[in-house]
């Protein structure tokens, strides 16, 4: 029996995973949760899953909570102290599925007293990377992945020999403005930017598909999560999403992992490892009916973002964290109105000009950078605006 | 230092498989050949890789041999009893690159008394199935694939528990006739048919390329060397010939294999296992560049013999014994324009309802039965010639 503590559970990956869990009680026990706002998403969690230990992000909804599940119910906290208390709580497996920088501090503390963690929370690799790795290192807690492209590259690396590597590939879908010339990128509305063509996904991270800044801080994720140079990783547009990465070996084998775009495949692997939990009611690959996979290399000219993400892991210490909280900022002003689609990318590359480059090893340098950067992102967008 | 017996050192596989030994000293040695008739290679091999033990088919090329290579020379032996010795020589790992049935009885020996065999030779396994399974499981040995689609499969399945294996697909390229209708292949000569779009081979393998016949046998091959339910066994039609095949996993997660299309990479998995040999000098696989990989189901009502092979598989026993032999001869004919491509199925089709199926258990019945295959085939196609 795997004991699980999952942060971010009212999320689309933590409605997930809970969603895979349900199908496997004689394996997988969820003992703690930790949600945000959604107190009655997660009070309903609560009575399904029966955690010992749930957080929220406020006192007032930890006092609801606990109304609301009566006695015996679970332990309930608040805050950031909750979150910390549920990364840290006893368990084989912490999921860190929050959304943002505020992934960071629980994430380190789990790993800093020994508990694996797989990671759907992009920001927390993108800011910390090498701190969470050090604070893995320390204790010798595992960092896993739970998105599906580092999932993928996890099961194209199982039983391999690692040294043989010689490069990662990544697969993009290309976003909705794939096709788009620089012309129509300009004139992008958030309607359009907001339409995957093949994952579902909330508002920010479809945005950062469409510009492929989500790709970009897939790769620097993949920089930390596989201890890999950047140079050793690639990036291929591949609009069906049906090839989910790709490793290539130094013998000119190449390993792929391939299946429906459904993150309930990557969330069962990284849950069920070493096992694969039988998932029945997907709905099947069929490679014959979609005919043909296609690949492109993606265009670092019309899709800057991307180019920026290599950029920032080559500068090393917080420039990423700097991209990360410039990008946040111009994404939101994007989906006010207040930015062109291309201006995202200008935010970025201006405010990572701005902002020095610090070693990017502590949890106070990363927060200071980031508010730095937003506030830098904010002025900038502000200069531009008529 | 690996130790290698090389059977059939002078044909496409074997000479394929001294090219990858040669460019890794420090890890792979050559202790014995086997040859066929072609004593001036050998004689060169020989002189290149200073094995311990030769063998040849006739006893006049055995002298031939001895004498040209002086002394202190390999000890050179000849015929079947040869074969066998260099199968059983003292040696890490016995790579079956025969042609035709005359591999089966030196890999049952090899496996008997404990080498681990790696396999080309398709008929080893199409017609002797279940004894060569018997005669690995009784000693231990392991039973390893060299041929591009099995060697793919065993990646797929590398650190993966099998238990969680759905279906294994098996990819062929469709061959010269993949788009031909029904009068074209009525039609078809043997040039055309020898005329495969990806892989250079002998007349023979080309032949039962465009039959589909040997993709046919390979799905044999995969039911004892993975131990597979046929039913479990899948074939997907994939022209580009770049993804050699694909692992279905119960978790809706498929696993691929990749790599331009070139002998020489699985050759040297299969010799380097645990670890990969580096090849440099390859060209590279480039997805950007392809485009595109295409995806057909195979049509069993064009490419009947891969129904045949099932069908075979599914009756048991010498059923698969008795559609190689009925195949050989057809293909021979068809080669020698005394059949129409069309038949050579029709052929293996009759043979196959008028040999009685035996249990296949021992070295004489699948002899009997092949000899039996053989004459029924024969027959047939006298009957037929106008």
């Amino acid at each position: 029996m795997k004991r699980i503590a999952l942060l971010g559970s009212t999320g689309s990956i933590g409605t997930q995973t809970l969603e895979v869990i349900s199908r496997f009680p004689e394996k997988l026990r969820v003992v703690a949760l930790a949600a945000g706002r959604s107190v009655d998403l997660l009070i309903q969690q609560c009575k399904q899953f029966r955690p010992e230990l749930v957080s929220v992000a406020r006192a007032e909804d930890a006092r609801l909570a606990r109304e609301a599940l009566g006695e015996p119910g679970p332990r309930v906290v608040s805050g950031a102290e909750g979150l910390c208390e549920v990364a840290t709580h006893a368990a084989d497996l912490v999921i860190g599925a929050l959304v943002g920088s505020a992934g960071l501090e629980p994430v380190v503390a789990a790993l800093a007293c020994g508990r694996d963690v797989a990671l759907a929370n992009k920001e927390v690799l993108v800011t910390g990377g090498p701190l969470v790795l050090d604070a893995a290192r320390a204790s010798g807690a595992k960092l896993l992945p739970l998105d599906s492209e580092h999932v993928a590259i996890a099961q194209c690396l199982a039983g391999q020999r690692g040294a043989a590597v010689r490069k990662i590939w990544l697969t993009a879908s290309g976003g909705p403005f794939r096709k788009a010339n620089a012309e129509a990128l300009a004139k992008a509305s958030p309607a359009q930017a907001l339409a995957h063509p093949n994952w579902e996904m909330g508002a920010k991270i479809s945005i950062d598909s469409a510009t492929l800044m989500n790709k970009g801080f897939e790769v620097i994720e993949a920089r930390w999560l596989f201890d890999l140079e950047p140079e050793r990783i690639g990036v291929l547009v591949h609009p069906e999403s049906i090839v989910h990465s790709l490793v290539e070996y130094s013998d000119g084998s190449w390993i792929a992992q391939l299946g429906v775009p459904d993150m309930r495949i990557p969330i069962s692997y990284t849950l069920g490892m070493p096992d694969r939990l039988p998932l029945d009611d997907l709905a099947p690959l069929d490679l014959v009916a979609l005919g043909a996979l296609h690949f492109e290399a993606p265009d670092l000219g019309r899709f800057p973002a991307l180019r920026l993400a290599f950029e920032a892991l080559a500068a090393g210490g917080t420039a990423p964290a700097t991209l990360n909280a410039a990008n946040e900022i111009a994404v939101a002003a994007f989906l006010a109105g207040e930015l062109e689609f291309t201006g995202i990318a200008s935010v970025a590359e201006e405010v990572m000009a701005r902002v020095a480059v610090r070693p990017g090893r502590s949890l106070e340098e990363i927060r200071d950078v980031d508010e730095q950067a937003r506030r830098a992102a904010r002025q900038w967008i502000e200069e531009r605006s008529p």
